[in-house]
């Protein structure tokens, strides 16, 4: 007898920012696993379902529990931040079901508002036109594949949204990321960085790109660099979608 | 006497995926604007409260009835479908403020569950690494800029979402888009269609590259064209996030 798996995108943090869905998700579920900062986030959801927590790095591990639990028949949600289908945990559970030619443990994804949505919201609207986000960790992905992609992104003009931009120990892709940027955009050009978007600890900056690589930026910080027309008013990150080109604005 | 502004992502539209924030938002707004079609959506939120519904095309006129109202000190929601702050409402909103010159009003953008993050939950898992996001629509941004960035992301080797791919009488960036991406990436490639995400003509389809060309895809179709490591597994997309190079899966 199969169970079944839900992948649940909890959002920035603050319930608030959680979906209904997400929310009925989680209280259906027999069993709640995650990493256990996540999970600390919906602590006064469901108190009574059973929860796993595990720590960074365990997402292997953890994606197995969670296949064994459903393997035995139960409804298992594995918490994801922000929305599990982006850098989330949606895509290792397909990847460790095929592995384990688990074919049979339905699952779904429960989609939810991602970091980059959160962080944009705050500065105020960088994403209005084409825009790349891209993970500068070197954890899974080779370094050189990352920086060309930064390289290609940055000539197509693209609004850069930076996931995991520098580690405790991992400053050099972050390093080279700034340089590559510096190569194809204006040294004024507006950077937002934003921590904990929706959380107690929450801290929005807007900074330029010469700025940049001197700034405070850890894992958690989402880097979103804007392209060629991003300017800054009355505090806001604004990127024109491009009506002033076509319409009188006022 | 100056009001505010506060512009709002209701996600995909099913009210499940709308957040506590943006209900809190809507419900607390002294008059609520937007596209007709949207504002059908959330019909059955608030009906006390004034709406004022437009047009397609109509976007500027409505920013500015938004910003008239605020200025006589109302609170007023703007919707936008999705998230706001991707290819929504969010900046439109600034670059008429800053046209005017009305500094003094308060505005905030409520984040949702944009069309990207829904589309990639009801396809499985694509979006687990790099991706970029490009409008088709040369309607405010010139074609060939549109169609660089599809060529240097496709270089990238980044996961592609399409928005806007094709309108009624426009067809030909479509065309152009599909033959760069066939010059860059496999026939076989899978390519997600979404159309209408949590709405009840919801339709999704994963068809190949080579099957593109000739696909039903319209205005409201997300597309999401997989890079070189994406696959097919038990009718899911998904694009490994390269755990499989590092630890052992099962």
């Amino acid at each position: 007898m199969s169970g079944s798996i839900v992948v649940v995108g909890i959002g920035p943090g603050d319930l608030a920012y959680l979906t209904p869905a997400a929310r009925q998700a989680i209280e259906s579920a027999d069993v709640i696993f995650g990493y256990k900062t996540y999970l600390r986030l919906i602590d006064e959801l469901a108190p009574d379902i059973p929860r796993q927590g595990s720590g960074m790095r365990q997402e292997v591990d953890r994606v197995n529990q969670v296949v064994d639990q459903a393997r035995t028949g139960l409804r298992v949600a594995l918490i994801s931040s922000g929305d599990a289908g982006v850098y989330g945990m949606a895509g290792l559970v397909y990847e460790v079901l095929r592995e384990r030619g688990d074919d049979d443990i339905e699952v779904e994804v429960i989609p939810g508002v991602s970091a980059l949505n959160a962080a944009a919201a705050l500065l105020g609207a960088p994403l209005m036109t084409d825009f790349a986000a891209i993970s500068l960790s070197d954890q899974l992905v080779p370094r050189d594949e990352i920086l060309r992609r930064v390289d290609l992104a940055a000539q197509a003009d693209f609004i850069l949204c930076l996931y995991n931009p520098k580690g405790k120990k991992r400053v050099e892709p972050f390093e080279l990321a700034c340089q590559i940027l510096a190569r194809h955009r204006s040294p004024d050009t507006p950077v937002g960085l934003v921590r904990a978007a929706y959380r107690d600890k929450q801290e929005v900056e807007i900074i330029t790109l010469a700025e940049l690589p001197d700034a405070e930026v850890n894992m958690v910080t989402i880097v979103i660099a804007g392209n060629s027309q991003t300017s800054v008013y009355n505090g806001k990150m604004v990127t024109p979608r491009g009506y002033a080109h076509k319409y009188e604005l006022k």
